[in-house]
Order: C-alpha cells, then structure tokens, then sequence
C-alpha cells in the first residue's frame, strides 16, 4: 500500500509558506507501515490540480489531497475530486447545519461563502471529525481511495491521526501496531554513538525486533530513534521499553529526554526533585538560557533568576568578578559564586565567552567558559566551538544546562 | 517560460527533513519573472526520479533537479539525468581536478567514492560556481533544459542565484528585471494596514507599475512587499524608492526595517544614533530580549545587561519594586528605574505579566505590564494578549522593543 500526497497552494509554490504538512504526513504514513513515493506541491489551478490528482491514481494506491477547503473561490478542491473522479458536487445538509452551528458558537454571522464547504462530491464519505469550520472527506474509486483535508495544520493532523491513518491501515490490511520512541541525547557525536551502539545494532539485524535510526537536530541534540512493530499497542510498548533500557545502559547519561522532553525541563525535574532552586549568570548567551528555562510552564518554582551581565564592569561591580581578563576560568567562576549569593540561590550556571564575529581579550571567536554550581562547588570548562555567533551561543546554552543536569543527577 | 522543481531525497519523504529548498528556488524563480506550476518530492529510486524527470518534462519548459549529487550509491541524479535523455554519462578530467582541489585544500584524502561526482551526462556544462565537492550541471534538450543542483541549502542557493536564474532569464528573452523591497512593520493589522493603503492600491491596480502584498510573519512582523518591474537596475530601484516614500506616508512609524533588517537591530541602531545605552528588567520573558538583542553582532556597545527577576523577591529587593502585586504599572515602573540605576544605562525596557497557562496575581495569563525608560520618564502600558505562553512571551519582546524604537526616535 502506498500513499501520495498532494499539497495544494499557489503560496506553497511561490515560497511564502514552507510546505511542512507533506512532511507531517510523510512521517506518520511511514510510522503506520505505509509507503508514500510521491509529494507534490500544485497551485490553486483547476487543471493542473487535475491533472495531478489523475496522475497521482495512476501511480499510487491512495491519495492524500491537503488544502484548497477553504470558502474562498481559489478553493476548489472540492471541485477537482469530483470532476478527476467524474461526479457531481452535492451540497449536504447536515455540513450546512455543523458550519452553521460552528459560527452560531463563535457568535459571528455566517457568510453565504462558507456554504461552498457544505459540497462534497456525490458518493463521498465525510470525515466524522471537523476541527475547524472545514469538513474533510473521503471518496473510494475502485481499489483506490481520495482523502481530502484541509491546509490548516492542526485541522490537518487531527483529521490524517483520526481518520486517514486507521482507515490507509485497514485497507492495507495492517494490524500490525508500529510505534516509535525518541531518545534525546547531548554530548556524543553520530559516528561515536554508533560505534557504542554497534553490537546492538547488529544483533538488531538479524532478529529485526528494533530499528535505531540517528536523527542530528542541532541543539535540539541527537536524537535516537527506536521503531518495532507488534500485534498489540502492550506488546511494542514492551519491546520499546526493553530496547530503550538495553540502549540508555550502553550510551549512559547523554540521554537526558525521551520524546517531547527538551534539556530545559529535564535540568528543571532534577533540580525540583532535589528541592534546589537555580540562577544564572550570562554574558555572551545575553538572556538565552533564562528564555529556554521559562519556556517551560511551572519554572517559577526553582528558577529564582539571572544576570545578564553583558558589560564587564557590571561582571565586576554586582558579580564580584576580579579585575582581569572576563574570558577566563577565574572570571566565570567568579561569576557563579556571585550569581548564586546575589539571587539568592543553591544552584548556578554562568557563562562568558566570544561569540564572534571578533575576537574579545585575545580569544578567538568560539571560545567560551561555563560554569556550573553543585552543593558548594564550582565545575569550569572551557570549549572551543568551531561555529558562527548564534550556533556558539546555542550550543553554549544546551551544553551547559545538560553539565548542569549530569552534575544534579550525579548528586555533586 | 515555467520551470519545474524536482526535490530528490527519501529522507524528504519521510519527513525528517523539511524541503525548504523548493520554497527558496519558487520564491526565486517568481521574483525573476518565471512562473513555476509544479514541485515535486521523490526518493532516491531510479525509476521513480526517471519517471518524475519524463513527467515534467512533459509538462514544463525547464526543470530544476536538487539533490542526489553527492558521492554515496543512493545519489544518482547523474544517472537518471542521463537514462532521461537518452544519453551516456561521462568522466570529466577537469572536474576530477577540482574535486581533488577541494580535498587537498582540506588536508584530507579523497575518498574513491567522490570520483563519481566528476561524471556528468554527456553534453552537459558544468556549472561555474561550485561552492561544495558536488559539481552542478545543465543539459539542453531541444527547447527544454535541465539543471541538476545539490541539496545542500547553501550550495545549491549559490548555484541558483548565479547560474540558474540567469540562464532561464536569457532563454526566456526577459530583460526586464524584477526587484522586491520588503517594509516590515510591528502594530498594526493585515485590515488595518491595507485600510490604510486601500487608495494607493488601487492606484497601483490602474497604473500596474508595482504590486504590494501582506505577509503576515508573526513576532517577525507584518510583512509589506514591494514588488516592481523594470528594464535596468536602476530604473526598477528608483520605483520602489518612490513607492517605499509614498507607503511610509501612509503607514507611519509602524516600519521599523527594511528587508533583513530586524526589530532588534533597528533599536540597537536607534540607541547609538542617540548614545544612549540600554538595560533590561525582564519577568515573563526570562532572558527572550536580552537574547534577542545580543543576537546582533557588536551589540555590547549600546547594550549593558539585564536582570532577570523571576521570583518576585528578586524584584523587590535589587530593583527597588515596592511590596504588593507584582503584575502592576507600580512594578513594572519601579522594576524599569531599579534596572537602570543597577545597571548604569541611560534607557531602560521592563517586563512583567501573566505568560500562562495558569493566573498570577489574580490576573489572567495573556496580561501584560511593559514599561521603556527614555529621557528620565517611565511609559508602561498594559497589553492583554490572547495568545498561549510562547507566543505571549514573544509578542511581549517585539511589542516592547518596538516601543522603545519609537520613543527614542521621538526623542522622549
């Protein structure tokens, strides 16, 4: 079974808007075993959208339009499927009533427009969820089947999870459950994780019960990803849960999330589990690991605050910072004793270095020292990292929060 | 003339990458005048690639294929250029050079693999410019062409922008040029401003000499694109100057850059203008306008520093905010005076508010108190955004940088 996927938008084809629901989709119909070989991008053109929507069911099995659902006379989706299947448009009653009362909640007039989303073509079913004021709909040709969703992401996603998705799967005859389980590492590069991996990766070869596949994704780390299939949702849950703990036991304590979690709430957990409240000391960062830290709801209850200590003097006046060179192991440290005392908290993070494009005291651009503050004691380093300004001070943000969870965890 | 794109990847159809190349070259291509009907995505199969490069050829005056010229097995856009035309691939001596250039450049050796990227299809050209080790080509047949660009953003950008757009320009007989000039404004409505425009638009609708759209780009701003045609550079530069002069006009101060120019820099620029230096006091944005301001390089000459006063103690006790609630014109005026004075700076920008998802204070998540510190005089103001905790936090940075920009340009 496999699944082509047309995205519908002269703004797709002109640039303006990224086309980032075909890569949604791609990635689910992959998760559900489905194969898509086919992703194409058309404008709001009756022809040409024809066009690919009969080449489309001349190479695929199924097809997934998205966008051109709208009120608006540039959306003709609707239009396209029937005349590519060659039926007629009918006007249903019961979408009238859902759009109508889609407005009535909203306590806005209806415009005359929004009855054109009441048509489907003549034989269609509509999808029984309707996130926004747009129905979805689904129509068999033969073997074949056309799905029609909408352009607006969430609309889309909880249409294709819904109702696209088990319906692709029971056609296919798929009861085999796949699940996929993201383990987010920071520290280790690809070739250094795969060569630790490498027995597992072979043994997985062979019995097939796993996939691992490595995922860069710059500061959001490298992600793990472990795939199985099974009969039942229990069962590749156990699989998962049994290769996360033969993977986590042979990479360690790089691995600080799973899924959804980022570095900022996993270094928030250890710091509440250990009822330790957090402050910072920034220079080149200017503000950025504050802003990652409060990205998280609930953060107030161990973030006490920060400095963003940008000029030196405000280094030496408020941090306590000796006279000297601020790119130093001295000054940094200086600066997490001062950032702990001054805000009053148990643990610290500070941060000074050269994000570039010049040097600064001497040191070259990518230079920069970070400290962390554990139970009394201050743990500095100093990395060179080999990027532009806004990568150095990323990677300075994320590779200090992770030192600071290790050492959390670690207890010291 | 339209021109086709062909993005090459499997990892693009399974969505762990998005294909933001195929945005850039459409944008691209519109802006020079060639119109580009179709975009499509398929995997590293020869069959399908040769399939998807027949279609297009089919149906569109030129195609633009991007990726699959690295030097790995499952990069063979060379070969299905080739089995497309009906011709040979051969190895080209000069391109092997090069190639070898690049390596030895790098102190590295070159890998037997690479060879393959000096094969090109037999009466191709190859391009010019080759910023990476892949070499890029095209390939004429009959009135159509062929392109064959890396997937590497950079890469493939610079290949486009020299060859490319160049070569389909000529063929197209278009000796016009086509320049865009994008006004980015901060605080009105996409209704507002074309409100606003509504008699110039219309002008523009008659006389055709330049066209203006809305983008809206959320905390980037509202976008307005100036687009004219003309024979030469100049004359087409001269045109959006004068229609550049006519929207600011009509529009106002709400502009606060053009094209690349960001809020961020537009305020750096406005304080050195005046030699003023700037502090921070920043609550629910925990660190956002500090880092977005230290994002511009040679930011330490205006910008002192911040404090990020989280825990509502942190603000009593080193801002000098009175007891009492914390979400309030009192603070937020205070938390602006306290940092100026604790940071030494002449100009001062405050934040505090509800950022969600629960209340503070017994206001609701979305209100917001921001205050700018100009002249020796405090304005706060209260926002109540509907927006969730990220874009609350965002909308409050840009909102509030935006009002410092425009007091300090009124001089008070």
């Amino acid at each position: 079974m496999n699944c082509e996927v047309i995205a519908v938008g002269t703004e797709l084809l002109l640039g303006q808007i990224v086309d980032t629901n075909s890569s949604w989709i791609g990635e689910q119909l992959a998760l559900a075993g489905i194969d898509s070989h086919h992703q194409v991008k058309v404008g709001d053109n009756f022809e040409r959208m024809t066009g690919v929507l009969i080449q489309a069911l001349e190479r695929s099995d199924s097809v997934i339009m998205c966008g051109g659902l709208g009120p608006t006379q540039d959306d003709i989706t609707r239009e396209v499927v029937a005349a590519a299947l060659g039926v007629d448009l009918v006007r249903r009653d019961d979408l009238v009533e859902r759009i109508s009362a889609v407005f009535g909640g909203r306590g806005r007039p209806m415009p005359e427009n929004n009855l054109r989303q009441a048509d489907v073509p003549a034989g269609a079913e509509v999808m029984p969820v309707m996130p926004g004021t747009a129905p979805g709909f689904m129509i068999s040709t033969g073997d074949q089947v056309v799905y029609a969703v909408p352009g607006v992401p969430w609309e889309m996603q909880q249409m294709v999870s819904e109702c696209v998705l088990p319906d692709l799967k029971r056609r296919a005859g798929i009861t085999a459950v796949i699940k996929s389980r993201t383990l987010r590492t920071w520290g280790d590069s690809e070739s250094g994780l795969a060569e630790k991996l490498h027995g597992e990766l072979e043994r997985l070869d062979k019995t097939g019960e796993c996939t691992i596949a490595f995922l860069a994704s710059g500061m959001e780390g490298l992600k793990v990803r472990l795939t199985a299939k099974a009969s039942s949702e229990d069962a590749v849950d156990e699989i998962l849960a049994g290769e996360e703990r033969i993977v986590r036991g042979l990479i360690g304590d790089i691995v600080f999330g799973v899924d959804g979690e980022t570095m900022e709430s996993a270094v928030l957990d250890a710091l509440r589990s250990r009822g330790w409240t957090l402050a910072l000391a920034e220079s080149l960062t200017g503000g950025m690991i504050g802003a990652r830290l409060t990205a998280v709801p609930g953060a107030s209850d161990v973030f006490r605050g920060g400095l963003v200590s940008y000029a030196g003097d405000i280094k030496f006046d408020l941090l306590g910072v000796p006279e000297g060179p601020v790119v130093s192991e001295e000054a940094v440290t200086a600066m997490a004793r001062g950032a702990a005392r001054l805000l009053g908290a148990d643990c610290a993070i500070a941060v000074t270095g050269v994000a570039g494009p010049d040097p600064l005291d001497g040191q070259e651009p990518g230079t920069v020292w970070m400290a962390t503050l554990v139970a009394g004691e201050v743990v500095a380093i100093r990395v060179k990292f080999p990027f532009d300004r806004e990568r150095t001070r990323q990677f300075t943000t994320v590779s200090v929060l992770n030192n600071l969870r290790v050492r959390i965890l670690a207890g010291r």
